[in-house]
């Protein structure tokens, strides 16, 4: 029997999963992310609880194709970051530490495009191998899966849909220090936004008023037939619809795939993002489908085992 | 000794191209693309065309690694087209039947995206691996190279970098029924669109008054301080750089390759197009260089060969 380890390193914590060579994932646990001291425990850590799974479940290395990882970095195909917000590292060259470490073979890749190519693999895009992926959270991430491949480009930052300019008139900074970027309509902040943009312009009675906001509050509005957060979502639906033209004209997809905190509004989102994809679509991109996400927070465990699969 | 065909099948000619395995183009000659009945001679022609040339030179077939082709339209990837506006051809197999004639391997490729893989090859994007292809003519082609490969995308409708919408107030539809796409802006004609709203909008003197307008003539007039030209080819500029600066964020290239009958005007044209793009660069993307197209003509060529030879 063959086996690869798929990982996930976050801030907090590192997803970790044992998947047979089959693509079936037979364990999963986390370890937490000890990001102090420049991160330097991390990818130890990471290797004890390799050795330590293996030598709980009997499995000699020489069966382990190898171990696949997502980082919350840009990573080249040589498998080196350069910097990451969260996770304590600068320069690193975390394939051949982690190789060094564990023994094993090891395929490194951003975790928004590992999670991507899951999706594609055991989840909303199965069956496609050209495919985008939207994660609408805190922010917007992305993933472009071509011929079943991550598009990672030259530095490994291919994929940035949340940074594509969606509005020459924006005057609020994205977090990444421009102006009008996606992810400011689209991510659940983004949604938080537009709506107290929408609430102060004017007194139309709304469920939202006087309450927290959030995405989730907006879509649920929605769902009561609330014309407030109606127009709210139209205008959410707009920017991402729009966005999602303009990258189907670049890299022709199958599907595109919608996940993330906010897609837990579920199929309700496409009455908004569908219409106005297909007011600019390109002749080409016609057939391109939607479909939600469905490996939510497994996602980026099973394609790191597919980085190391494929 | 091995050897391959590199052929680009145009509305009006056919260019071919015999290449020794090491990449080096030894032969190139031109026939007729007859378009007539379906464009049902095309294949043939070509085949016979290739097997006379190989009696010429005394090649046996035994020596030929394959035929690869760009042709004008998207194909997919079994090398099929769905249809085709200059050739005649309706749905038609294209790599089987030439394979079936020639009794050799043939590997299809859109024109736009063979010719991008061809200047990463040969040309203005030698030495790189991830590049952006933008080829102004009459319209606005592109080709988007990843890892060394053409993101030819479900449809062979990838890389369609001319239809991106650039704005969205444009009131004129573009030749594919869109309004506001790139090549309203950035190709030939739209240039001289550009040149044309500009020059009606005030009498301000200019050296492009009175004479019949074209891009070549905008960028002459650039050349010597014209101070309309040079307003024109920073709206050019801004729809370009901009453009890019969007395309970068999902691809991550290292290089922009700019060909075309525009890009004759030279090196000038990154005066106006690459500040644009500093100003809206997502930071991941600072490194990216620009060149210009190096091989002409040539370049489809070079790139169906590339096509085999990959």
């Amino acid at each position: 029997m063959s086996y690869c380890f798929g990982i996930d390193v976050g801030g907090t914590s590192v997803k970790m999963g044992l998947f047979r060579a089959d693509g079936e994932m037979i364990d999963k646990w986390e370890i937490k992310s000890r990001t102090e001291n420049g991160g330097e425990a991390i990818l130890p850590d990471i290797s004890d609880a390799i050795t330590a799974k293996l030598k709980e479940r009997g499995i000699n290395t020489k069966e382990v194709l190898g171990i696949g990882m997502g980082v919350p970095a840009p990573v080249n195909r040589e498998g080196i970051v350069k910097a990451t917000a969260n996770l304590g590292w600068g320069y690193k060259e975390v394939s051949r530490e982690l190789e060094e470490l564990s023994g094993l073979k090891v395929v490194t890749g951003n975790d928004a495009n590992v999670a991507a190519l899951g999706e594609m693999w055991k989840g909303g895009g199965k069956g496609h191998e050209n495919m985008i992926m939207v994660t609408l959270g805190t922010g917007v991430g992305g993933g472009i899966i071509v011929n079943g491949s991550v598009l990672s480009g030259e530095n490994g930052a291919g994929g940035e849909i949340g940074h594509l300019t969606v509005n020459a008139d924006e005057e609020e900074a994205c977090g990444c220090g421009r102006k009008g970027c996606l992810e400011e309509y689209a991510s659940a902040t983004g949604i938080v936004r537009l709506a107290a943009r929408r609430l102060e312009r004017d007194d139309k009675p709304s469920s939202l008023r006087g309450h927290k906001l959030s995405a989730k509050a907006v879509f649920n509005a929605v769902k009561e037939d609330d014309a407030v957060a109606i127009e709210i979502a139209e205008e959410f639906g707009r920017y991402l619809g729009y966005a999602l033209s303009d990258i189907a004209v670049l890299v022709d997809p199958a599907i595109v795939v919608i996940g993330g905190g906010v897609s837990k509004a579920g199929e309700i989102l496409f009455r908004f993002i569908e219409p106005r994809f297909r007011d600019r679509v390109f002749f080409a991109n016609k057939e391109m489908e939607f479909a939600l996400a469905e490996l939510g927070n497994d996602a980026g465990m099973h394609g790191a085992a597919k980085l190391v699969l494929n």
